[in-house]
């Protein structure tokens, strides 16, 4: 796969202090669990220390605190995942590709491919359509018509872009993802619904990843943005009009109802709901399945629901919940008696 | 794009009262914000208000109440979002294409494409299906056997309709949806799950809409149903044997279980779930994220879930929600004292 | 469509006791509602018991206590959900095909077909990919190089199994269903996003079943793994490095997060969430929208959430929430006085 790899020469591409023999040499990545010595490996979360003692690995990236517990040759780090991530690029060869355009495509003679890209077998690109240099465009993916695709892009298998839809550079999508889809408008008049048009499109910045079949719809006037570097996971459903601020990452199956406006750096946590028409700060963090129902003007973790229980103190409980405000009068009561 | 259109001809159209030149023209759409002199705008939300002195818009569709802070010409509405809807549908191009069959197409001999439709490349179209007239059908749509297609159906991109699912006029389908999956219908049986076959199918009514990557399960022996005009949005799930009533619209990730029969005219909020074998009446609105447990027999709204709170806040509260039951039994004790 | 079958056969088929003429004949099914005489039948839920009196079915699956009040042949089951579904699958004919390459598939020269498949139209199959004997591949499918699919498999249309996936035997994967795209691996680093390699790949055991656009996320550097007889709904979404154990059940919309540990025999309830890196022992239940914070060691049945309400109660006793622990601390002080 890959050629072997020093522990001097780790160090230096990484800027890391290490221990160890400088020659100790690895070809290939692993947990701490399951590693060999011609592994690399990582220990970045306190939950995996318990099998530091025993890794058969040949170098591990971990904190000065680690090192001394650490049977092989070590890579010092102030922030071992990072550290693990950008040594791991080296080993990566999920992003590499033989260019060349499969004899199955169907691509319109107004559309423009670049150079060095690969088509995969079954693709269609639509009247219009410019693809960059560089780019990966997966097995079965649907390049609708006058779409911009950036230099470097990544598309895996099945992506959908619609019409108009543009894409910065290096922008990442994972298989069955739907970009530019029409927004949700409709407006009831006389007893049925009448369909908004959704007339504006999507615009994907540079350095973005988009997880499978996650959806992102157009704008119905204006654009839905997705500014740089945003990561969304897996079956996130962005609304028509939102504005992702650069740098913030979505956990899957997360919801932003349309036009809400997102700050930078935020971490919105798997399942959270955010709903239309309000704006959240910068730095804002949101956790697990929460629901937004009001600006947040200020950065900081934020959160709501219940915690779990065994479902016999659920019920108990959840019955005293109908009554909250009953026995908030009766407390009441009580102190005026 | 579109030809140009008058104040006046667009008061008639819509038999709006204006004020203005009667010969202001526009030729296309955009937001009070950011709209210039040849373009229709609306002020529907309250929440924009604040852009109407400013606007450059040709003309705005408002209510009277916000006429006269309008510095364009105006069309005067009631129903401002929906009198803008019917106007903007003239000058949407989305709809429209040129019917024709591309070559790539894989048809079945004993399938039916009627007149004036347009089927995209890397169709495939499965034995027995009849398509009706004018219909568009996305690039790389699987339209299975025996399915049939009213007249006038819009599918985009990657849409998949399984055997045998039955489409009214007029149902537009959005990309990566797929209609007619099989149920989740498991048994246990020593120690092993077994499948339950599903042989019931999918009949979607006249004028739906259903969002993409939405998903619309077969029925176990009956078929799921959407009466006429049922409007669902992005990454929906319905499941096996539901049916839903004429004029009801979910937000994104809505998720209704098995055997469930929801109204007429219910507004399904966002990441909302409905439990299985359980009815909806008419006219019932269901908050965002909130989990339908019991039958609603009264039109209405509901709600469940906790509202957001700062995580410090929050975890205060929650270790209380867990001994809500012993609080509530203390506040008793207290009281009989 | 199928043979007649007699209530005699059935009888012995299942090893059931059966009351009526012997000779009793259906070819179909149906529920107690719309069964006519040539229809097996079945209850199992008592929300049905009122159909029964007046079913015209021809043959009804049945618990003893049900049995007298039955006017139709029928058949005598401890357990009559599974007896039918047993008896349903004679007469389930979604799962035959005829075998075949339709001529439009992309099958790369190195990969490997085995006997008796359907290769619908539109499939592409990538270099170095091995599937079995009675394998049926959809419409439009996608198989990454190197993937490998067990004998009796049947995948429906459009679903994406990326590199190097492995599936066992007779696994049931339903339309869009996403296989092995990358996890979510993320490491902030100078203010930017790092991606981190996903490099492990998915395995799924024997027997298990997918959801219509459900996805499986490849492991970062070992596998997720789907022990066997997994069955998973729609829509649900399985983080990198996940473990499920063999006959675990999740309904639709259900998500895990990475590195999480699932147990034999639970049953996740629909819309649940999972955080990572925690781990759930076998037979446990979680309640639909229930979010899962913490490790799991004993069986049993957990909830999280509150209950529906009318919205004006709701947000009654929503005030209170916000107040719960300044509530708890004045029953507090009530006490001591």
């Amino acid at each position: 796969m890959t050629a072997d790899v020093t522990l001097e020469e780790l160090g230096t591409r990484l800027g890391l202090a290490f221990r160890g023999d400088p020659a100790t040499a690895v070809r290939g990545l692993a947990t701490l669990e399951r590693a060999g010595p011609k592994d690399l490996s990582f220990l970045a979360n306190p939950r995996y220390r318990r099998f530091l003692a025993a890794t058969r690995a040949g170098i591990v990236v971990l904190s000065e605190a680690d090192a001394d517990q650490c049977p092989a040759a070590v890579l010092i780090s102030s922030d071992p995942y990072a550290d693990f991530a950008r040594a791991a690029a080296g080993f990566d060869t999920s992003r590499r590709f033989e260019p060349g355009v499969h004899p199955s495509v169907q691509i319109d003679t107004s559309a423009r491919i670049g150079a060095d890209c690969r088509v995969a077998a079954g693709v269609v690109v639509e009247a219009g359509a410019r693809i960059g240099d560089g780019v990966h465009v997966g097995a079965g993916c649907v390049v609708e018509r006058d779409v911009t695709v950036g230099d470097g892009c990544f598309l895996g298998a099945r992506v959908t872009l619609c019409r108009g839809v543009r894409l910065g550079r290096r922008v990442q999508i994972h298989p069955g993802a739907v970009i530019g889809a029409d927004g949700f408008g409709i407006a009831m008049s006389e007893g049925r619904w009448l369909k908004v048009p959704q007339l504006g499109s999507v615009v994907i910045g540079d350095d973005c990843e988009i997880g499978a079949n996650t959806t992102i719809d157009r704008g119905t006037l204006d654009d839905t943005v997705l500014e740089e570097d945003v990561r969304l996971d897996n079956q996130i459903q962005i609304g028509h009009n939102v504005v992702i601020g650069a740098h913030t990452a979505m956990a899957g199956c997360a919801a932003v109802a349309g036009s809400a406006r997102i700050g930078r750096y935020c971490l919105i946590g798997g399942g959270a709901g955010i709903l239309g028409h309000l704006e959240i700060a910068d730095h804002v963090t949101i956790t697990a399945m929460s629901l937004v129902t009001h600006p947040i003007r200020e950065a900081g973790e934020y959160s709501s629901g219940t915690p779990l229980q065994s479902n016999r103190e659920w019920r108990r409980n959840a019955v005293r919940l109908r009554q909250l405000d009953a026995l908030a009068r009766k407390i009441k009561k009580l102190e005026q008696e």
